[in-house]
């Protein structure tokens, strides 16, 4: 045998056992397969760039607010924000004059001052560029979210995000990287964590009522049937028909994620996503954009995995008639709490605080506490921030007043150079969701790891922290 | 450059390449990682097998039943069968001869013949070797079920076992293959199918009262705390601690396939299961055992797809404070239908039988129907079998009349000669379950591919189908 062949037999049978070996291998633009898992490339931190972990600015005792995106959420922040005191709005953004008058009107009413007014596509740029505004509140469509962010950060505003507050890996990581660089807030307007039962149920968590919480549930099921019709050049649906996955998790995800410490002592490692095929959703498209082809499922469940051993499942189904369903479920050794279809507890013994169980009454590890139980243990174990807000917020509402729990502690924190609720790596955490299910989904559920955003410092804080001055 | 070396520089890189595709490819004893999937092993049929789909057997006009195992669900199924008419009990076996008592006591009292005594481990084989017994009722531990299967079909005998029928993948291919070569029945005892709410269900959504079905979800979401001693020699948690995975899914994935018409036009592709670490599990076995490890999670979730593009989820955790939940839950593009942990429907227009609908009631496609509703629908259908025997099976009872109604049907099948509700193929798809789920978890949630028990034949036929004469 020649040399020359010889050569041919070796490039021959390396071709065939590497192409043995990679045919049923993933890969993609962005990730590739390691250790039987999808990973996502992660940036290195560049110079320049600090952890935002614990990040507090100076204080700003009077916050000079702009407001982009006036269609839909928009218009109610406006609203809530003439109910908070040490607040300036300066300026009004959207792509409709229509909606920028009805939130100036709006002001007036308030007898608040006139708000500058910029309408158009490129127009929120002028309004990040003002020099006396601290805060820019972001409320447009999904996609801008992100571009409009990183302006204002560069031009040195912190920014409040709607959800989900990106919509890929790579977003998640240039507004992380730009909140690095600059040292601007970024923070996703996330209301569901401030829900009164999710705030109580965090503050039962984190005094252990539960013991250790090892499994928690959360979802988006919301049958937007009626709701199509309210989204600018129908573009929620526009995005649903381009985007497999859980595109919206963060309602279901966000609060649970903050029962579990994750980014302070806890982390996410790995997710797996299986959904069906779309029916509803495909029937939408045909009727409403004149397609034949939908990406994202009528029903998506994702499985995600943490450091500390527990499971988190979320779901997402904005198609079929169901109830409204965030399931919000904590299950842990000692304790169990469940708010939807129905609100209920399943407590032990020797797990909730001396005095709070009414006389006489008995626990049931097997069912959901009493009534009179439940009720005590609500009113016992209700969050410092109800205690300090629930009546106004119920008053001025956003439903039924978590939207305004959330606003203020945003403008609490700022006044007073406190770190917010919620960070930079929250909003990247639970807006990554997206991508990370929809490439598990392509690959027939395979597991996919979750980008670590704090780059290898998710144990440097101990626990979740509402900090007070 | 030498031949020699030539001949080690091939062998050399051919190593490496091997090692550095497969260095994060899963394998095991029984199975290898084809297409980013894990399948396992499945033999060829080999001939004098034939395929049991639609069997039936020859009428049976007096069943002469041989009960096996009768610590725990064997009294009760032994009282049930005294209230069947065309039954004979000829055997009563178990390890204990006080169990044995109980049972010939029960038949006393029911002025029935008096039954052969059979008290041993090895009891079993001289009771399955009598040719006056046309069935065996397996109620053993798990681990026996399919021991005592096999033997009793080798020697002419149908089987009906409890769940789990079988406790590997291995196992539930000897209860195919066994069951095909001998041509006997091989049915497993689940009982939920034939739950009142479920068994309706069932019937709506043949009927297509909720569309098509896209999402399904069961759990066996059980506090067993109360009662880990009634287990003899502890099997149970013993198993509990040697296996990972959903060890018990039958309850809610049974209902749910059938819903599905799994292998009857439809099949189950692939699934993956994610679990929690075990918490309370091992805090049990350390008390009960004296052992510092256990394989069982306290909470496992798995998600199943189908050949017709839905999933079902299944859920297992028998160790926390919860309240008892199976879910069972519908999700269809046209109609949802909830079990646990209260009971709804969402209907909408058009799908319900003209004039279940009351006088004036009015349809919401986000809410659940009201009482009115949904008693009117309960009612509209019921399904045939309840029609026929609830009232009976009410005053009978066990689990509140099901166990009744599922071994009436047994009975009634093979007395008339009919295929019986659940084949050999719904035993294996659902034992499956067991290794499968395991086997993912153990791979970081890796997708694993379900066998196709029926070896290709899933699409023969249409529909589940109730047989009656």
């Amino acid at each position: 045998m020649r040399r020359t062949n010889l050569s041919k037999l070796i490039v021959a049978l390396l071709a065939v056992v590497m192409c043995m070996a990679c045919a049923d291998v993933p890969s993609g633009e962005n990730y590739s397969f390691k250790d039987g898992m999808i990973v996502f490339d992660e940036p290195a931190r560049v110079a320049g760039q600090e952890s935002m972990l614990g990040f507090a600015a100076e204080p700003i005792p009077n916050v000079r607010v702009g407001f982009i995106g006036l269609g839909m959420r928009g218009p109610g922040a406006v609203n809530r924000f003439t109910h908070i005191e040490g607040v300036e709005i300066k300026g009004l953004c959207d792509l409709e004059q229509s909606n920028v008058s009805k939130c100036q009107a709006m002001l007036e009413r308030a007898s608040k001052p006139k708000a500058e007014e910029y309408v158009g596509e490129e127009a929120y740029k002028e309004l990040c560029e003002r020099d006396d505004v601290d805060l820019i509140y972001i409320a447009t469509d999904w996609i801008h979210h992100v571009p409009i962010a990183l302006y204002a950060m560069e031009h040195g505003k912190h920014v409040a995000i709607e959800v989900p507050a990106a919509t890929s890996v790579e977003e998640c990581w240039q507004l992380v990287d730009t909140s690095e660089r600059t040292r601007r807030h970024c923070m996703m307007l996330e209301n569901c964590v401030y829900d009164f039962f999710e705030l109580t149920c965090l503050n039962m968590a984190q005094q252990g009522v539960f013991g250790e919480i090892l499994h928690a549930e959360g979802a988006y099921i919301h049958n937007l049937e009626p709701y199509w019709d309210s989204y600018h050049s129908n573009w929620r649906l526009d995005f649903n028909q381009k985007h497999r996955g859980d595109v919206y998790a963060t309602h279901g995800f966000g609060p649970v994620c903050q029962a579990l410490n994750i980014h302070r002592g806890n982390r996410l490692t790995y997710l797996v996503c299986m959904d069906t095929k779309s029916v509803n959703g495909l029937e939408l498209a045909k009727e409403r954009m004149g397609v034949q082809e939908f990406a994202n499922a009528d029903h998506t469940t994702t499985l995600v995995k943490t450091e500390l051993g527990q499971t988190i499942e979320i779901q997402h189904n904005v198609y079929t008639p169901r109830p409204y369903n965030r399931l919000y479920q904590l299950t842990g050794t000692k304790g169990f709490a469940n708010k939807y279809p129905i609100q209920g507890f399943t407590f032990t013994e020797g797990m909730l605080k001396e005095g709070v169980l009414p006389e006489g009454a008995r626990l049931n590890p097997h069912g959901f506490a009493s009534d009179e139980i439940e009720a005590a243990a609500l009113a016992a174990y209700k969050h410092p921030i109800h205690q300090e807000i629930e009546e106004k917020a119920k008053q001025v509402g956003g439903h039924g007043g978590m939207d305004f729990v959330m606003d203020y502690r945003l403008i609490y924190c700022l006044q007073n150079g406190l770190p917010l609720d919620q960070d930079v790596y929250d909003a990247a955490e639970w807006s990554c969701i997206g991508e990370l299910s929809a490439t598990s989904a392509k690959h027939n559920s395979m597991p996919v790891a979750v980008p670590d955003f704090t780059r290898g410092e998710w144990n440097k804080l101990q626990g979740l922290k509402f900090h007070t001055k």
